[in-house]
């Protein structure tokens, strides 16, 4: 257990933005907050038998045993909570949250049973896209932390956003 | 569907291997092949449901107005099953695959309802480790595939894997 003194430090914004988001809107330096999630024992290992099923995401003797020390989480388990914080979270683009590719990926700790994660997400580029005018790219840096505020993931990733078009505009296929 | 034949000829080697692979058995340009597995619209709704709830990861009609065209698997379920795949392959490495950070991940392509996907992976780089003679890492490509042979994930992330260590040789902690 974390000392009770350093999670109530947290705080967050309290305006969720409700409006989707635009390319025009993005802008690099922003920062967007999300709400915050628990993982428990019986999630971590309900992922593994589908997803991962190693010893030492699916059993705590045999994780003891193992590199981890303990039960530990998926990383791909990791990254899906994290998507759906962010897609619950203060960052709402218009037409959704579409990943195209990212550039790093990693879990520098491992996510524990009972941990509470947030994400916060940094705008780092905006660009258009050389396919038309209708979509560009906006690339940030989401990094997912632990009650402790220790990261348990960062992820470069860069979205595909929707532009603002003026009534009337016609799509180009 | 694909046509027949264009499944039909896909060959996959037919020994797994049993024994567990150390950093001394890996060398670039490895690669190690895997079973199949078919995911279908009840399994990608149920993922997003928990992870990614985004219309077009859930309802058919809503999908078919949406950037996709049509239902489409999240990213990250691509990524979890990318995982199962792998740890049922051929690429064993002793201790477990144990992934650090990846300096790629792209979804080229949507996995759609009935698609069935195998996983290649490629040893791109073996080193040791500076933080001791006990584990070092491999950089490999993995890419998954659909049943028409097309990438729907690539992925580069390098492993932690253990070295072939001598009986009697001291674990330094």
């Amino acid at each position: 257990m974390a000392p009770p003194g350093r999670r109530a430090m947290v705080h967050r914004r309290t305006t969720i933005r409700d409006m989707p988001l635009f390319l025009e809107d993005f802008a690099v330096g922003q920062k967007y907050g999300s709400g915050k999630m628990k993982v428990d024992a019986a999630a971590i290992k309900a992922f593994a038998a589908t997803f991962d099923p190693q010893p030492f995401h699916l059993d705590e003797d045999a994780a003891r045993a193992s590199f981890f020390g303990g039960l530990a989480a998926s990383g791909w388990h990791t990254a899906a909570l994290t998507m759906r914080i962010l897609v619950e979270g203060e960052l709402r683009p218009a037409g959704g949250i579409i990943g195209t590719w990212a550039e790093e990926l990693k879990w520098p700790r491992a996510v524990r049973p009972g941990d509470e994660l947030e994400v916060e997400a940094e705008i780092l580029e905006v660009r258009p896209s050389r396919k038309g005018p209708a979509h560009g790219y906006v690339k940030c840096r989401t990094t997912t932390l632990n009650q402790n505020r220790e990261p348990v993931q960062v992820l470069v990733m860069s979205l595909l956003v929707q532009t603002r078009r003026e009534p009337g505009d016609q799509e180009s296929k």
